[in-house]
């Protein structure tokens, strides 16, 4: 897709595209077992932003990656994503009733349900990380298989949930605050832009830490905003349930720095994020537009 | 390992590697969050009759393979093994207090604690199937990493376990109970022995199909005496809650079809299994070896 689409248009057809990748790699609701499937189904398909897959396919436009290869990459990651959220929500974790608008997976259907269709989801991601060619040396994609292992496990996605299970109810600095969230959130996002940057051509070290630096930077400006947002915004708005950070006793970057200056937080970590994409010129166009997607954005 | 080593203790010394194996790949307790990695130890370490990696190690055999290789392959199984039962054993599923002789996951620590764990240690699986090289070609581990989700997923043991919540307190014919068991014990039992097969020299398609059926009727023989001694042996023997599927108005092989035609079944596909292995002559000494021992064992 030219870049010289806007980043709107852009935006919407990866995200058609991405959901109709989804689709097809989600066995249909006439397979069995049907309820799991439509339960897979119900909690990965038709909601969210889409952001990790879009990281993928922009990271991949600075690689010159086949568009359909970093498509790919950024489902499986959105399939981790969707998984967390799922078994997240669960009554033993956030317990929460409202996700993208709709009742929950357990709600819709059951605990047991639920807990079953975030394992397969996860597995179902390593299934699409590993059966198409992704790269075009096989030594690459397995190294994309490990980097997405890493960054979905104990010391990335679910490490981070660890920890903030933890963190309930204790006040955190702003280190400990961005230890976690560089983990529960930031692990996935750094995974997709690296994955998406891997379907292309190989990158050397110092580019590659450059691409890792903005991923982090756009990570935690992510985080920063969803706290601002889970603030300030309506639940009609975010599609799940507002001001539950603050219920929950859970620190956020609003509890911890207040809102004057999680604003300048997240303003900081755009141009931080911003400086790190000179090196790629012209061909980090829809990076940096997603930078600002996510920064600016109102759910 | 020589082959002239009797059985009892090719096993132990095998599972002293698994255990080794594991506990390498597993983060100490000592790394954050520690308390996660703590109950990953807890739930993956120190206990089982470790018959996956075991076929894996056996069918290397058959192959030519490194042992190093089929025990990081046995490993990744046994991780999958280890999260799946620490996901089954929570109050949402079987709700069991006792396994391998000591409390629950969930127990000894809390729920989301152990829905973590579970998380974790399939990330972890995939992490261990990607990261070190066990096939001499990459494209191989692939297919390898692939093989491992399937069997994990929604059309393996996942969707396995989705059909088993189904059948609660229902009627099973003995072809539904078989296609239970296929998936819910079967397919990582199978996915065991190919990855055991796979980090060796390459097997035409008639003799993969050849291991693959073995696997499938050792699969199925291993849930049949699952069954028996789940109606003859006490907790103690066990180390987990013994006729705890009759109370849960489970179906079971003895309660579709009897004691004794299911050990009539048991002795028929342990027949069948050893027919399987016929084409690999000597090679198969230990597959043979593992067969006797998943259908005569007494725990």
């Amino acid at each position: 897709m030219a870049t010289t689409t806007d980043f709107k248009t852009w935006a919407a057809a990866q995200q058609q595209r991405i959901e109709t990748q989804l689709q097809a790699v989600l066995p249909g609701a006439d397979v069995a077992p049907q309820r799991l499937h439509e339960a897979m189904r119900y909690a990965a398909l038709g909601g969210g932003k889409r952001v990790r897959p879009l990281l993928a396919l922009a990271a991949g436009e600075v690689t010159g990656a086949d568009e359909s290869r970093a498509a790919i990459a950024g489902a499986a990651v959105e399939l981790i994503h969707a998984y967390s959220l799922v078994h997240d929500d669960l009554p033993c974790m956030d317990d929460d009733v409202l996700r993208r608008g709709k009742p929950t997976c357990h709600v819709e259907f059951d605990e047991a349900t639920a807990l079953l269709v975030g394992d397969a989801l996860q597995s179902l991601a390593f299934q699409l990380i590993s059966e198409f060619r992704l790269a075009n040396d096989a030594a690459v994609q397995l190294e994309m298989v490990k980097l997405l292992a890493l960054a979905t496990g104990s010391r990335g996605m679910a490490g981070g949930q660890a920890i903030d299970l933890a963190a309930v109810g204790v006040d955190l600095s702003l280190p400990e605050l961005e230890f976690m969230h560089i983990h529960k959130t930031g692990a996935l996002i750094r995974a997709a832009t690296l994955l998406g940057a891997h379907c292309g051509n190989a990158l050397d070290a110092p580019a590659l830490a450059k691409l890792d630096h903005f991923a982090k930077c756009v990570g935690l400006a992510f985080q920063v905003v969803d706290d601002l947002l889970d603030t300030e915004a309506t639940t009609a708005t975010l599609g799940k349930t507002a001001g539950k950070d603050a219920k929950d006793n859970k620190p956020t970057y609003v509890s911890v720095l207040g809102v004057a200056e999680s604003r300048k937080l997240a303003a900081q970590l755009r141009e931080d994020a911003l400086a790190a994409l000179e090196v790629f010129g012209g061909r980090a166009h829809r990076l940096r537009e997603l930078a600002d997607f996510i920064v600016l954005r109102k759910f």
